[in-house]
C-alpha cells in the first residue's frame, strides 16, 4: 500500500464542484491521449489512418478517467496507471469499431463510420489489431492479475454483445435478461478499470473498487437508456428511441409492458419485432413508458446503483480524488447526452 | 532445461516414415481438441453453436502439432504445451472466422461459412471472443514471455492481413512486398508456436526454434501459393488461381511478370486489377508462370526455406521428435492440398 492522495480541503475552502471531477487528473488524461496515439503506431498505413480518424473524433474518456482517479485515491506513484488507462480505452474503442460492422439487413445512421470509409473487412482487422495491441501494451505492467482482470472483462463484454444480439427483436425480455446483458456489456469493463489501480498498489479492498466501477457502469447504462426516451435528436445526436428502432427493448419499456393495456402491448411488440415504427409516432411509445412511471422508475433504479457505488468507496480515505469519484456518479446521473 | 525426448531408434529398426510425423504426438493432439472445445464453453448460446460448427469442420492442426513436437524434443514434462497448442490453434481459428467477413463488393465461395449462417455482426463478435479467450487461456501458463510471444505474433498476423488488403488489386507488387506480407501473416505465428516450448523449458536456443517455425511458415505459404497454380479444383476444393481472382498476385506471377512480354504483362495486370478473368482462360496465366519457370523457382525458394528450417534444428539432440519436425518440412513441401 502507498500513501493516499491529496486530502480534501476543509468545507468552504474551495472544494471541487461536481462538473470539475476531471480537473484533478487533467494532466494525466492528456498523457493518456499520447498513449492511445502510441497504440496506433504501426508500419501499416491503414492502422495509422484509422488511428487519426478515431483520435480526432475524441470521446468522453470516462473509463480512463475513473482508473486515474482511483489510482490517485490510492496514492499510486508509478506510470502504469496511464498505460493501463490507455489500454482500457483502447479495448472500449475496439468494441466500438466492431460495433459499426453492418449486418446485411441492417443500416446504421448516416455518419462517416469507419466501415463506411474503409469497408467491413478492414474495419474487422483494425478492431482485431486494437484488441490485441491493447492486451500487448498491458503486458508492460508485468502483472498477471491485471491481465486476467482485463481479459475477463473483455470476454464478458463480448459475451454481453452477443447475448444482446441473440435477444434482439424480442419484446418479452425480462428485467433479468436486461441486467445480464448490461452487466457483461458495460459494467464489467468499468469494474475492471476501477479494480486495476487496486492491483497496482496491491490494495486489500480491490473488490470494493471493482464494485464501485460495476455499479457506476450499470448506472451509466440505465441513464443511457433513459436518455433514449427523454432526450431530443438535437441534444443526443441520434434519433429518439433509436434502441427500439433497432429491435432493442430496454428497461423503461420492459417495466411498462406488463402494466400496459393489451393494445399498448401489441404496439410495443410490433415495433420491437419489426424494428420499425411504421405509421406509429415514436412519442406514443414514450407516452406509454411515462404513463406507467417506467422512465422515472428506471431513473430510481439507476440512483440505487449510484448509492451502492458511493457506498463501495466508504472504506477509502476522504481525499479529493474520492470526492471526484463521488462527483462522477452525479455526473453520470445528471448527464443529458 | 529438462531431459530430451525419446531417442531415435537405430536406422532400420523401425524409424518413422515422413507421413507418420504426427504419430508421435497423436494422443496429445487429441487432448488439444478437448482444449479447443473448452475455449468455446460459455453461457452464451451462439458461442457454443459456432464452436460446434468450427470443431466439426476439423483442420490440419499443423501449428499445435509443431508446438507439441518441439515440446517433446525439449523433453518438457508439464501440461501447458497442450494448453498453449490449443491457444495457438484458437488464434489461427479466430483469424479464419474474421477472414470470412464479406466486404460489400466481394462475394466468397458458396460454402456455409460462419458469416453466411450467423451474419457479419455475430461473426465479428465470435472472432473477438476467440482472440481474447485464447489470450486469457494462455494466462494459465503464468509466463509473461509466452504472452508477449503470442501477442506479438498476433499483432504481426493482423498487420500482415491489413497490409495484404492494402496491396490487393496491385499487379506491381515486389518480391519484398510479398515476403513482408507472408512473414507477418503466416510465418510469425508458426514461429511463435515453435518458440513457446523453448520458453516453457527456458531453453537457451529458443530463437533457433522460432527460426525453424518462421522458415517452415514461409515454406508453407509458398507451397500454398504454388498449389493455387498447379492443383485442380477437385483436389484443392477451390478454383484454381483463386488468389488472382481476388486481386492477389503471389510469388509465381511476381517472378514471371518482369520477364513477360508486353502483351502478357497487360493480361496479368488486367486480371489482378479487375479481379476477374473475363474472357481469358485461367490456364493462360498458368502458362505464363510456367513459361518463365516461375512456379519451379517458387518451389526452389520454398526448398531453401525448408533447408534453413532444418538447419535451425541442428543444435538439438537427434530425437524422434526432431526427426518428426524434419519430416514436417517434407510434408509441407510435398503436400498436394
Amino acid at each position: 500500500m502507498s500513501t493516499p492522495g491529496t486530502r480534501v480541503p476543509p468545507p468552504g475552502a474551495g472544494s471541487l464542484r461536481p462538473e470539475q471531477f476531471l480537473d484533478l487528473i487533467a494532466p494525466k488524461l492528456e498523457r493518456v491521449e499520447a498513449e492511445l496515439r502510441r497504440q496506433f503506431t504501426s508500419p501499416v498505413r491503414t492502422i495509422r489512418e484509422v488511428g487519426d480518424h478515431i483520435l480526432d473524433g475524441g470521446g468522453k474518456r470516462l473509463r480512463p478517467a475513473l482508473l486515474l482517479l482511483v489510482s490517485d485515491m490510492l496514492g499510486y506513484e508509478g506510470e502504469f496507471d496511464i498505460t493501463l488507462a490507455g489500454v482500457v480505452e483502447m479495448i472500449h474503442t475496439a468494441s466500438l469499431v466492431h460495433d459499426d460492422i453492418i449486418d446485411d439487413a441492417e443500416v446504421r445512421r448516416g455518419k462517416t463510420s469507419i466501415n463506411y470509409r474503409w469497408g467491413n473487412y478492414l474495419t474487422v482487422l483494425v478492431g482485431d489489431y486494437l484488441y490485441v495491441r491493447a492486451l500487448d501494451t498491458a503486458l508492460e505492467a508485468r502483472s498477471l492479475e491485471i491481465l486476467k482482470t482485463l481479459s475477463s472483462a473483455t470476454i464478458r463484454m463480448t459475451e454481453g454483445e452477443i447475448l444482446g444480439y441473440e435477444l434482439n427483436g424480442r419484446p418479452d425480455l425480462t428485467r433479468e435478461d436486461y441486467f445480464d446483458v448490461i452487466e457483461r456489456k458495460t459494467a464489467a469493463m468499468f469494474g475492471a478499470a476501477c479494480r486495476i489501480p487496486g492491483l497496482l498498489v496491491q490494495h486489500p479492498s480491490e473488490e470494493r473498487l471493482e464494485d464501485y466501477g460495476r455499479n457506476l457502469g450499470i448506472c451509466f447504462q440505465l441513464i443511457d437508456d433513459v436518455l433514449d426516451y427523454t432526450s431530443s435528436t438535437a441534444v443526443l445526436g441520434k434519433p429518439v428511441l433509436s434502441d427500439l428502432r433497432e429491435g432493442k427493448i430496454t428497461l423503461p419499456l420492459i417495466l411498462a409492458r406488463p402494466r400496459a393495456t393489451e393494445a399498448e402491448r401489441r404496439l410495443i411488440d410490433r415495433v420491437v419485432t419489426e424494428k420499425d415504427f411504421g405509421a406509429t409516432d415514436p412519442q406514443e411509445l414514450v407516452a406509454i413508458a411515462n404513463r406507467y412511471d417506467a422512465i422515472e422508475e428506471t431513473r430510481d433504479i439507476a440512483r440505487e446503483y449510484a448509492s451502492m457505488a458511493r457506498e463501495a468507496l466508504s472504506p477509502f480515505p476522504a481525499t479529493a480524488s474520492r470526492q471526484a469519484l463521488e462527483f462522477a456518479l452525479d455526473f453520470v446521473m445528471s448527464r443529458e447526452r
